[in-house]
């Protein structure tokens, strides 16, 4: 039996790394007469990656980063106007309406009928706070954890805020790396959704996946014939 | 009778609008090749309050906005090597360690004796998670909310949550604007605590502060003696 279900939010209920993708595509673009040899991508992921540290998950510190791989992949010739083309693509982004995945309207009503859900995600609080309001998700979810990371320890004090017993605890998401792999170290169940994009950062090789027993569904319409019967609201 | 005390973090426990006041000294003393007028400052604002609704709070869209307004006020003109600066700046203010205000290492331990206490902060949950962590305070408080704004609505949902009646909630910081306003306009008690420098998006004038009936504090030194006897721990 099951008490809650959590569910992470970006590429699980809602497209994120698109928007990601699309935009360090234009960044490529942007940077070709400056850069002949075309590893922006490289120089964007080794910039990202140093600044997490410092700059954590979202929107606004990868567009920081985007700006110092310009300036360093340019060898500083990158012109101030298109610094500001970087901000405008970064301002896109924020303000881009969320699209919901498939199946992911009818799906979450429907496990919350029988289900206790808890949206888990990482990421900038104000962009996830807006994303959840405009999806029209919100009132499906009992509670809303946004964390600054998703690692064994932050899901054990979830855990312990909650008091839901580890083999209760049912998690759902799209990254191995952060939804998956430290639920089941707990004793949780994980539930894996895979998204045709994957930031390097959230990889992990099969061999890591295949030992950890968890669960792997190809879509999320396939989770409430997955959880029936494992949870019952109010019990 | 109180049943928790609620308590702001920036410029009310630690030091945060000296860190922006010296950050955009640094970047106006940068940007005064390109700019004869010195209004960097009227510039920032007016940037800052556009971006806000996509930005929210917090170093990295100061930092983005920062960028924006060299750009602008430089008529373009700004090198990738000065935006590189202006980043560094940035990283320098999010690397900058926690500075606790005089008095505070000794109230919150002393508060947390006879009250139940609730960090409640806006800004970049990274960065005040952070903070918190490297204050040393994190144990004092049973509660931390870091939310995207502190209006009368996300007061009103915090004490639904805690379930807390508003006349039993006192709050205390720095801002006006954020901690003392919307509490009292909730039916709750607040408690102003001035620092010596208010970014003009939290000042409000005299006369509204003096309409409203709050109590003001020279500092965060006095508030044991003015809680005493107001909550008791576990009661």
């Amino acid at each position: 039996m099951i008490d809650i279900i959590g569910i992470d939010a970006d590429d699980t209920l809602w497209d994120n790394e698109t928007l990601y993708a699309r935009t360090q595509e234009r960044v490529s673009q942007l940077l070709e007469p400056y850069n002949r040899e075309g590893r922006v991508g490289e120089a964007l992921y080794e910039t990202e990656m140093r600044n997490l540290r410092l700059y954590g998950y979202g929107i606004k510190g990868f567009a920081l980063s985007m700006i110092e791989t310009a300036i360093r992949v340019s060898d500083s010739r990158i012109q101030a106007g298109e610094i500001q083309q970087i901000i405008n693509l970064a301002k896109e982004m924020l303000d881009a309406p969320v699209q919901l995945l498939d199946h992911v309207e009818e799906v979450v009503p429907a496990l919350a009928a029988s289900c206790r859900l808890i949206l888990i995600t990482k990421g900038d609080l104000r962009d996830q706070e807006t994303k959840l309001a405009q999806s029209g998700l919100a009132p499906y979810f009992e509670h809303v954890e946004i964390v600054r990371d998703k690692t064994v320890e932050i899901y054990r004090a979830l855990l312990v805020k909650y008091q839901i017993p580890p083999e209760r605890f049912l998690m759902v998401g799209n990254s191995l790396r952060s939804d998956v792999l430290p639920v089941v170290k707990l004793g949780g169940l994980g539930v894996h959704i895979p998204y045709h994009l994957t930031w390097a950062h959230e990889a992990v090789s099969r061999d890591i996946g295949a030992a950890a027993g968890y669960e792997e569904l190809e879509h999320i319409g396939l989770l409430p014939a997955y959880v029936e019967g494992l949870c019952r609201r109010g019990m």
